[in-house]
């Protein structure tokens, strides 16, 4: 049995301990191999990190420490008693939880944020929903939604019948919407990314499991059905060799895609994140002691040198097809097409990179309006501001073959769980259906770029070139 | 007399009693029949259901069941007293109609908009404002009249005489304006449709019947005054012979149309509508007993197989012209024009089905811009979003005939009865009048094209195209 | 004497009597010639109206009776004492008239009309304010003054020196501003025009007097200096020979110029003056006692048989230049130049009349873009949403001669008299001379179309077409 | 010893004594003289000014009078106490003051900006944060950077190194920022513009020095590390040997450029400011001594005087580049080219002098699409509505050399001081270097005009000239 002040005579770099789950661990020597950084670590040297540990990483995490790393118990009696205070806001969530209406009475996507916003702790709301600096590109990826409009066709077949059923990347899903790559579910429900996985496989859409997920990718798959579809989202090591390592395991694992995002191989300001992290007057003196957001945390093995050359190193150690997920411009689809990938995702990371970057849908429009043929040469998809059926079917009728969500389904998991998550997916298919029908299409095949296009009038210098005058 | 304890023993599909008007009414084999759905029965059995019920239906839907249907009088003393218990809500209308000022200071329509919000029951406004998913289309509707500004013309003419008369489909009517078919006039008003014929009457003004009314055709067709003319809106039934009966049934009647609706050949979801009957937290233990929308109740037998060899069917069991309701793009009004169909409704069912769905004055305006030879070859209509004179004056002066308005009567009618649709008339009528005179015109004929166009100067691209540079 | 129970005898249209500064009138003859119509008179028969009569009249006004129709005084012990409760709003007002700042620290002319909504009698608001039907062309004045920006010009000439001095229609003034002819000064200060008058000379400027100005042409001019110049504003009246009749009494009274109004040959639902007198709930049992709107009472003479014939009549009965004041299209701008009149106003009436007319701005950019030469053949004004010294330079940059405003000029009337007119005319003057000199010219003559344009960067079809590329 | 009564008799032009730090002087033929004009020194004759003086004047002012104007102490038992009331306002800076967060905390430029307008005194913040007139240029350079949008480029280089330093005017510095010349940093901290200048020279950026700095010259070279780079403002003024002095003083003192500024030869109206010394109701006895507005009082003896001969006049006094500041057309640029001069700022001053200027970033798009050539002919730099470093990235994208801020350090300053203003410098680098290295670029020389474009789609109208279709 250590003691706690034993523990806190240990917290430099050179020399550093940790208690996790009643275990004191000396990790001087993990702090340079730690995924999320040095600092990451350092700031919580001597400090009781179970509860912060627990969100942020898979369950098996522990196991990346040699045996000998742990030191022993801690002397729970010299623990100081974290004392428990809830403060005001931690009261308030506490009672809107309790007033939350039953996920069946979500009606929109949006009523998941607007509860999240209410109910999941400061943390989880200021890393799911911040986005970078100003946050203008959050805001456009979903108003650039609102400016496209469709034209109905009617009387045209027997909507009786028909499907949402498509295929995209190879795969046969129940409908053209993934689930984004999108990190630390656990942040908002202990569950984490399982909720996630369990809902995809019921409802038979792929999921895209984060390399940064707080579940591991065993605990994924095993948790997922036969044949589920599963994609996994990379971000390249520093260390390329444990890139290949984790590359061979998930495609052992059954994962039917590697989506290779690029739109990260530098920082961001994560604004809100940022913001929960910083010391406020009250605790000014403390002001030095600087703890990471969520986001820097998480981050520090990513390789900042990327480029083209890429596609190539993953290529070699794989045989699954190519996703690369980051695409911001017209000429970096046609680079795509030309180093062979077979799916490209427009996306600007959520508006959580370069704020101005564009809205995606409005990059998809200028490859309808300007280079359709890129079409027929690669798989696009996009996502990033999608917040109901229609902005699904606007993008597929452009030509997209499928919409990736992100922080929908991770507020609906903080919110409502599992249950939350598959009514997320109800809500979008009845929602897609519906817009389906409603412009005159039963089958996904049947949406054509013709069917959308900008808001107001189609005349002059506002019409869709790809429709006739 | 039978309990009403006997009663709830007969709750399931299979057996299936409701009480009607102090009656018990087996209504089993009629629940397949139920022009609004099982759904919509069974979610009430055992129930009593009389206000509901009365809200929903004309007066003589109850002929709809066999006699035997009528299993005896309900013993009332068994029936638990409904606890009248007034929410705040109640008692917050029932304030705001004590100091609702009378019809004749209603100004513009948005004020009965304004105060039906504050009168009318949950149920009536949430149906009667709702639209589908998150309202968009809704907004457009009415947004898309305040992009569109007059040349007004002066000096003219003599503007001491004048009117707005005017004829469509061959009926003369005081102005260029009916009565769109909006069901369900009863929930804002016991008398329901009746009030809008009779008023329409008076003012010799055009209404169409939704085939959702709740009133029968018969008590509207008795409430007309002689040669008033009336439309009757369609719904295809599942069971075409039925629409066959119905549409004998109105022509006899003396319908002088026959509005053919053709934008819900699927669901949508209304988001309002939706919302009244989810559970809330409070109730989420009910939550499984899922209560209908009152747009799902009220539709289930509508047919989804729509196409065009529709209107060879209609054409076939009628010599009234024929007017499509619904159409939304320039290349359906020309599919209506190839189909031979007297008059067109651009209208995409004032924002409640395809959400995204364009404004019609903008419709309206590609054809004038690119197709205005179609002006000729049938007559145009549109409705939505409709909300002053103004606005009808921008649609004549493009080349619409007449526009439709629905929820202004409803509201109007919901908040004053009668006399608020009379005044919804007054206040169109004076505004009409004033706008046209104002602008140039003292007839409708003298309205053209050049008097309205996209707001700001008209230079360069948006000089609209049928007027000279 | 006559006892006040006697008065009440008379309260029909065939016999008639009103209570005006302690007399009795028999005024049943003159309804019929009443200026302001029939109406007005009949909703206060038999009512003390002085407060009213003063007001809406100028102090002439009985001279118009025959003296016969004087009955007596009345008996002041049987007149009720008008309970003079004060309303809260009443108490709201002098609260705020209280702590109102004094004219000089009124910086923007929206200060003015910031505190006149707080301290103006509702009827003088009403009054003022009110625009028709839904406002949207009161707002567009003034939106599309913010659409325009300069480009500025840097050390082109010595700023030290120059002035706002100009000349239109053949008068010297010290800026190309004038007062718009606005009636019911009265409503907002007992002096009335005469304010305007006063302030006018001082500090050389035009007063446009309208026909429903609240004081006598006579005590206008009485009131201006030594060849102030005065512009009169016509209504035409049913009965041309009254018209005939003021024309010529106006020329010889020296006023400059004929200002022939063309916008109103109908009427419009001012839709604040018809609230300010309509009946709320607690009064709608006295609903059928309709009080008019200040609009409808005092327009009543005003011809709607207006055509361009009617140049030529006006022509015939005066040597001065004639204005025509109304004008909202370049057509019609075509039309004015080919009748030969000296000057235009390009005006919507304040968004009095046509609600959606367009805003004046944009019609002097469109005669600018597309038809420049109309500024050589007659002299072009504009009026409508002007509210700072930015504002007017845009318009005479443009090639307006002058601009006229109206509220503004009220506003301040009733917020602190003739020294809040002459604060308006400081601060104009102040901001149209840093306006001119900031962007490079330190004269009127200075100012070119190339120094203004729409907002946005002036590329591609955002560039004004008189600006070479 | 002098009493405060004597002091009392001397309070006109013809004899003018003032009370500084206990002394009492005679600055009646300093009047003439004084730079911020007659009206600054009259309207505070016979008072005790030290505090205003101190805000407003370099701590070396006071030997700008001759010795004998200093007339002796004032006897500081005559001085009537001034009561040291604390208005309600100044209770809330206070407590405001009191939970303001560290400068480590504020996260974006605006944060600073939110507290000084909690923490400032009503003086400084009316004086840095107003703009002219109604304030439309002000808001429009900041909204429309909004905008301007990029297209992010991936996967092109490897972004673990770069830097954001380049060279501008010949000068190298760590980021493409220098500080706009603002005056009266002492308003906000009572170090004033030395805070600025340390922080700068250990950023290694450019300060540009204000004429109107309420330190001296002297004082902030002092101040400044060595070599660290200053550029001094010019307003020349009336009487040009003044001007030809100070020009070599500086050039002496070591300033690398003189930027001379063309935008202010004429007044304008500082909304805030001039509200700031308005008399309110409650005063309005007083009204009649005016207060001038920090604007007036500093800017007295700037010349009006100014055209394009004036570049030859300071060419001459000096062998320093020179930048032209206040430039806001694509034409002037084109004039200052002619003229030689080494840079140009584009500048509406911050929006304080023509209201409706466009704004710069707008200009600099107008340069890049019509006249590219211009960049290569002379450096170009723009200020004005800068608050983050994606606006800085895209004027640097677009052509500029470098942007300037002003009322960011200036807050900054006002809040945390010189801590604050690094805060202020390490948030824009942070911001620069994220939104470089996201869309693509390691170095300054990477950004190129493709990467930067107007909002939406880059379709047709939209789509920015100097891309290829």
């Amino acid at each position: 049995m250590i003691s706690y002040e034993e523990v806190q005579k240990h917290v430099s770099a050179d020399d550093c301990w940790v208690i996790i789950k009643g275990r004191v661990y000396d990790v001087t020597n993990f702090i340079a191999l730690h995924p999320g950084g040095r600092q990451a670590i350092l700031s919580h040297a001597g400090k009781e990190v179970t509860e912060l540990f627990s969100m942020l990483h898979p369950s098996d995490a522990l196991e990346n420490l040699p045996p000998e790393a742990c030191l022993g118990l801690v002397d729970p009696n010299t623990v100081p008693a974290q004392e428990n205070v809830l403060t005001e806001s931690d009261l308030q969530r506490r009672a809107a939880r309790e007033i939350m209406p039953p996920a069946q009475s979500m009606m929109l996507l949006r009523d998941f944020e607007e509860w999240a916003q209410r109910v999941l702790s400061e943390t989880a709301w200021a890393y799911y929903r911040s986005a970078s600096d100003e946050e203008h590109t959050f805001m456009e990826n979903q108003d650039a939604f609102r400016r496209y409009f469709f034209r109905p066709r009617v009387l045209v077949r027997d909507m009786s019948t028909g499907s949402t059923e498509t295929t995209f990347m190879g795969i046969e899903t129940s409908m053209p919407v993934f689930i984004s790559p999108a990190a630390m579910a656990k942040l908002g429900h202990p569950l984490g990314e399982v909720n996630l996985t369990r809902a995809a496989g019921d409802w038979d859409i792929v999921q895209a499991i984060s390399s940064n997920a707080s579940c591991s990718v065993d605990e994924i798959f095993e948790a997922s059905s036969e044949d589920q579809p599963l994609i996994f989202q990379l971000y390249l090591n520093k260390d390329r060799s444990q890139s290949e390592t984790l590359i061979r395991k998930v495609e052992k694992l059954g994962a039917r895609a590697i989506m290779f995002t690029v739109d990260t191989s530098w920082d961001s300001k994560r604004t809100l994140d940022s913001r929960a992290k910083a010391p406020t007057s009250a605790d000014a003196s403390s002001a030095t002691v600087a703890t990471l957001p969520v986001n820097r945390a998480i981050s520090g093995y990513q390789d900042r040198n990327l480029t083209w050359d890429d596609i190539a190193f993953i290529r070699k150690n794989t045989k699954l097809p190519i996703i690369v997920k980051g695409i911001q411009s017209l000429e970096d689809v046609e680079m795509c097409v030309s180093h062979g990938v077979e799916g490209v995702v427009i996306s600007n990371h959520g508006g959580r990179q370069a704020d101005y970057a564009p809205a995606p849908i409005d990059i998809l429009y200028e490859i309808r309006a300007l280079r359709p043929e890129l079409f027929e040469k690669t798989e696009i998809m996009i996502d990033g501001g999608i917040r109901c059926g229609a902005d699904v079917v606007k993008a597929i009728a452009l030509g997209a073959k499928a919409v990736g969500l992100g922080r929908p389904f991770l507020y609906a998991n903080g919110t409502h769980g599992e249950e939350g998550v598959r009514r997320v997916m109800e809500i979008l298919h009845e929602e897609i259906t519906n817009t389906m029908r409603n412009i005159g299409a039963n089958t996904i095949e049947q949406l054509k770029p013709e069917m959308v296009g900008p808001a107001g009038p189609w005349v002059g210098a506002n019409r869709p070139p790809y429709i006739k005058q």
